[in-house]
């Protein structure tokens, strides 16, 4: 993925697990590109000095990942991630990225950034790390409990994001549930895919269920948030644990040793694509600007992919085409039968 | 595991994917441990006959995967699933097992074997296909969509199961939601995990996330049918993904082709932990006898291992163990503050 040159993001100086160093690593990797940061830490901690495209606000507050997000967000207007937020409001940045809470990163720009129009719930997406072409998946942990509004909302948040950002140019939508059939599912879910079916300006192709979303023939699927996030989660454990186990079987004889050694080369594409570090992290969609949470265990490259993401979004200019898309499709203006009952 | 020697599994004589003459295979392999079967199918396409064990009463009738479960189960009284479950109802058979449809076997058992005194909704069970210690996992399809006192009574089906028929002595039962606190989730998912820290006689572990069923740091796990049912499948999905990736990669070069050759015995056991044959299937629980579901897929060792698992939850006494629990516990007779309220 091209970084966008020239384009600034504001990125949170705090939270990175693996330390300071990793953070700065990860921030001289993507200005090395052209990105433009705005980085809202220490300066000491951080050694960015004179490093050509960053600039460094000292910033002492932080917002740690046990905290509560909204009471923390909402008191400390000095915290790292409340300033990179307002940094994007004040227009100074076109973008934020944190490798901190999560929590603390959607509480801080769904208050500090604007809704779209016609949005009612910002969700969090991410691209599933699997195999092949990777899945955009949302909501991945916004909102635990939504309406069937919400979810035909996701799906014109995750097709839009998916044609400008990661350059689908007709993105299949899919809709979890536990059966093809669309009467299968909870109410809301059945009753979401009703209103999708008769969606304008959206490749709806149907529920998919759990087994479709490693297999690629789906680009963008929309789930609320508990059951993403639940998803999210076992697929990246499921995929840790099963090259884990490979990796032990490789070391149990050396005749299986010396297969693993001659494998390793061909293994390194697939060791890549499932590691979280190379999707850059969630994505936190509805918002008139991008907000892009790290993996908080992020090495160098996750933080940079991470604020490449970002800068994307910004350059291509991921907003501006989501609200034109919604526009387009009346559902920013209550027209879609979803939204005359909300 | 051990099949149950001298008990009685009624099996479903359709349904099976890979064609009668897997199922009768399967049907061979149980018989010859032991454990007795009577078999509603057709004697001609089954070829079961004089099989030492095996009795194979003529059946024409049965329900197709295609079929609205429900009308199917209440119009055929002479299908193969309703007969199989009307043989164990009669006593006929300890246990039904079947190849075919999941929601026409339990609609199908639910209708006709009672409820554990107590049990409000009967919930499915599977052991997810981990590398280790396989973990139990329910619900994963019979409720869409479940009240906090369902996740409740999950919780004493699934430890008495893990108990009584998986050897576990203490099994640790986990919650599934989207973050540790006690405050994370839907809100059934908080008001059950007030009540399971309650619970007498469960060992309630917490919240556990999608990361954690893949690690076996926990015996049981408890979540509703929609998030079960997509968790199962996304596992199943990914594993297979994962280890087709993998073979990929040793095609894609001699070199590497070399290195999965020597690599492959060590792979083995992996690659039969992973398969959902090796787990038997799918077991309906809360009623007075045990169903299991097979896969459809499964070839003949899958047909044993679910007959062999029907066959193990009759021998030890499961449903007996299970009622004990549940009165023990109370949860029988609305002693616990959930039932009260329900």
């Amino acid at each position: 993925m091209p970084a966008g040159r020239g384009v600034t993001v504001a990125l949170d100086g705090f939270g990175a697990e693996r330390g300071f160093d990793v953070l700065a690593e990860g921030a001289r990797l993507a200005a090395a590109e052209g990105v433009l940061l705005r980085v809202f830490g220490s300066p000491e901690e951080l050694g960015l000095d004179g490093v050509e495209g960053i600039e460094v606000i000292p910033t002492t507050e932080w917002i740690a990942n046990e905290e509560d997000p909204l009471p923390a967000i909402r008191s400390r207007a000095e915290a790292s991630i409340v300033r990179a937020v307002r940094d994007v409001a004040n227009g100074a940045a076109d973008a934020v990225v944190s490798a901190g809470s999560t929590g603390a990163t959607m509480a801080a720009a769904t208050f500090g950034l604007r809704r779209l129009q016609g949005v009612k719930r910002p969700a969090l997406a991410a691209q599933l790390p699997v195999p092949g072409k990777p899945v955009l998946f949302l909501d991945v942990g916004a909102n635990s409990e939504v309406r069937a509004q919400h979810l035909v909302q996701f799906a014109f948040l995750g097709s839009a994001f998916s044609q400008a950002v990661l350059g689908v140019e007709r993105p299949r939508v899919g809709l979890l549930s536990v059966g093809e059939e669309p009467g299968k599912g909870t109410e809301e879910v059945i009753a979401a895919h009703a209103l999708l079916k008769n969606a304008p300006g959206l490749q709806f192709i149907g529920n998919v269920e759990g087994s479709d979303l490693p297999s690629g023939g789906v680009d963008v699927v929309v789930t609320d948030g508990f059951t993403g996030n639940v998803s999210l989660k076992l697929m990246e454990g499921t995929a840790r644990a099963v090259t884990t186990a490979i990796r032990g079987a490789a070391r149990s004889n050396p005749v299986a040793g010396l297969g693993g050694l001659l494998m390793r080369p061909a293994l390194g594409g697939l060791r890549r694509e499932l590691h979280p570090d190379t999707t850059g992290g969630a994505i936190l969609l509805g918002l008139r600007a991008v907000a892009v949470v790290g993996h908080g265990s992020a090495g160098a490259e996750g933080i940079a992919n991470a604020v490449r993401l970002a800068a994307r979004c910004a350059e291509v200019g991921a907003v501006g085409r989501t609200e034109t898309l919604l526009r387009e499709s009346g559902a920013n203006r209550g027209s879609l039968a979803s939204e005359r009952g909300a």
